[in-house]
């Protein structure tokens, strides 16, 4: 821990400008035309790992972003750890509410201000660093291969056939993954479990122009009033999800698991507080904690028609979008709820109206062991830099890939993330802590080495 | 008849250079940053109107956009007919529905397809060259005046206040405007009855910023999801407005008045078949004439809300906006009504969020008889012209402004208009057919012929 703790106090300046020039690149993964920026992310990265000490790393092409994969195996008596992360960031908008320009990092209350100051680039670089340190200080008590990724927020299209592909290459006893938050800088956790997704769109067309509303209003379909009513009926007063079959393979979870899951620290007035709300609003019958940890829900990402600019337009659109996102319990099966859903959209479309629904990602839920070598690994890593022991959580977030490393690889994951709540990752104001960038470094190398004696 | 059609034919060309110029400035008046075009397009009207003949034309100011006032008085012991036209325009979005540049006119089919150039460019320029032709030609027969203003798609809020303080300036027997549509090219038509309009933007806000969807779906109230059922929650599922004290005010109208109505010509399927659309959707127990004719409709022109971008962003938006629109028969208050939504709104926002309602636009219904003078000399005119006698009509559409001025100038309208409903005003290729734009200018000299006798 010595040896660690001097190793970051030495180079904890450099980490951070290493950081922030990975941030400046902007990695939109969703945007076709931050084509040039994805490839100079992925060269960053496998460049940092040459440089940390990888004896192998190289940016290999996908059908999609390009995966990075590095290595550096020492002995083949050792346990082997591979490092899944993803170097593509979430879009921007809305650009107004930013305090500082997203790809223009800035230190502020002790925090780095970015997009993918957390989600994911922070984050990842961390492993980076403890690599290098672990490297540096002889301390390496475990191979290592890195996986890092470019369409994480895209829903990972490539991910799946790029590890059927490399399934050799990857073979490792454990996924050690840094993407997920903390309870808070003093309740370190480790997330358990994570929902599936299945995000759609919708296009509803009802007239074949945009028609003045005057002329036409009361007459004619508008699938902006009508797309509304349909969205509308997704869910009912005790927000539960309409849609026939949606809850049919949700395992109901005990009185006594959820009355663990109850004694986890939350206080609803500081949540509310947090948020600016008088109320939350979820499923009746089921806590704050419990409607995103255990319980499925559907929610609209965006909705658009008509005229959005300035002033008033009189226009009865042709039109109307939305994007729907579910968040899906284990065992719910994302293919079979997107089937589930086209076809109760198709059923709902009203009449004088044509519906397309497009599936744009999605993913199975993950729930980890926690009686097993990497869960006590990660517990005695964390206990040991935090001085505290971490409690074990499931998040309300989505990692479909990780449902599909058990399946493809046969690997298990182990959700060892350092972010909080509060970094507003996915928003305006994506922010880091200093605080965890750093005790996320200083973390992973006592992984590695309880996990090498867990194995041994 | 013959000294109109000889002076149409040898200047036609002429006329419709003069109009692409007038067109090809972008005056969207919704928009500030086009305050030069809207400078520039109302000295391109009183440029006009001197070149045509007036002997006064000025661009006088208002608190919003100019109105360029303009005459030509030639004899007090004639009537006096006061044209009112708008030189404003609908913003133009969305822009890649259009097959030519909204402001670059193109003749394709023997229309001209641009911004603008049915509503009202188009129209009222009519006017001016009529006004030229009857100058020109020594047969102008009443006095004329001018009021062109540039604010009538954005619900004219200078003019009341600007005809308030030229009440003397603008008195006259009747105003004459061109700014609706009638059936046919072969089945003419004057629109008797107009609706009036409120107008208003709803924005909703959840949490005090964008969430990630993941941690925080299913446990705090979307306002995209929740603005979708307020919306919905407005109009039940035989179309009916559900705003309490929304129809107090409606005028019920007479079967036999209805059964006169139903004889306008009308062809449901042909009807259908324009729009693209298998099933017609409105208020149930009225047809789709009576719908947009006298009955009141309530219409979403806008509704906005997340990431509406190229593929998938996990947001729980904090914030949504929609632009909704009420258009209201004769009798209805477009205040009250104002009152009665905002009031309504405020007590179906959902707990767990704030709502904030601006009214944007609005104004009064108008009935215009059909036993005076103007009518009369308008239907012998177009009886000439087109060679068929007009149909009165109900038209859904709003000109606020005729309410006002029966009001502020004790000076009653007629509503002469040449477009089609096929003309897509507010719309992607918006479109004028030639024929209508011609015809006009040979209608309009005739009425003054005719308003002239029916005073005598």
């Amino acid at each position: 821990m010595e040896t660690i703790k001097n190793y970051v106090e030495i180079h904890k300046k450099r980490f951070l400008e290493e950081l922030f020039d990975l941030i400046r690149i902007p990695s939109i993964s969703a945007i076709e035309e931050h084509k040039d920026d994805m490839r100079k992310t992925a060269d960053f990265i496998k460049n940092s790992l040459i440089e940390a000490g990888a004896d192998l790393a190289e940016v290999k092409e996908t059908t999609g972003w390009p995966v990075i994969y590095g290595q550096k195996l020492i002995d083949d008596s050792l346990p082997t750890v591979l490092v899944y992360g993803h170097y593509d960031v979430q879009p921007v908008e809305p650009l107004d509410l930013w305090d500082s320009p997203p790809f223009e990092p800035e230190l502020r209350d002790g925090k780095i201000f970015a997009r993918g100051a957390d989600d994911d680039k922070g984050q990842l670089f961390m492993h980076v660093k403890a690599f290098e340190l672990m490297n540096r200080t002889g301390t390496l008590a475990c191979n290592v291969k890195f996986m890092i990724e470019g369409e994480e927020e895209i829903g990972s299209p490539s991910l799946k056939e790029f590890c059927k592909q490399n399934k050799e290459l990857l073979k490792a006893d454990i996924i050690l993954i840094s993407d997920t938050t903390m309870i808070a800088q003093d309740t370190p956790s480790i997330t358990v479990g994570l929902r599936g997704l299945s995000y759609l769109e919708v296009e509803l067309t009802g007239p074949n122009r945009d028609l003045h509303s005057g002329l036409y209003g009361g007459a004619v379909g508008n699938p902006a009033n009508l797309l509304s009513k349909m969205v509308a009926s997704l869910t009912d007063k005790n927000n539960h999800i309409t849609i026939p079959g949606f809850y049919d393979d949700v395992l109901e979870i005990s009185d006594s698991e959820r009355s663990d899951m109850a004694k986890a620290p939350f206080n609803l007035e500081d949540y509310k507080t947090a948020l600016d709300i008088e109320a939350v609003v979820g499923e009746k019958g089921f806590s704050t904690n419990e409607r995103t940890g255990i319980r499925p829900s559907l929610d609209v990402n965006g909705i658009w028609s008509g005229y959005i600019g300035e002033g008033a337009k009189t226009v009865l659109p042709s039109k109307a979008y939305a994007k729907i996102s579910m968040r899906l319990v284990p065992n719910q099966d994302s293919k079979k709820i997107d089937t589930l859903f086209i076809d109760h959209i198709k059923k709902i479309a009203p009449e004088g109206t044509k519906v397309e629904v497009k599936s744009l990602h999605g993913g199975q839920g993950y729930v980890t062991p926690i009686d097993f070598p990497a869960y006590r690994a990660a517990t005695k890593a964390i206990g040991e830099s935090f001085g505290k022991q971490p409690i074990p959580v499931r998040s309300g977030g989505s990692i479909p890939i990780v449902s599909d490393f058990e399946e493809v690889l046969g690997i298990k994951s182990i959700l060892m993330g350092f972010g909080l709540d509060s970094d507003a990752i996915h928003s305006p104001n994506e922010n880091y802590p200093l605080f965890n960038f750093y005790k996320g470094i200083e973390t992973i190398p006592l992984f590695y080495s309880y996990f090498a004696e867990e194995i041994k």
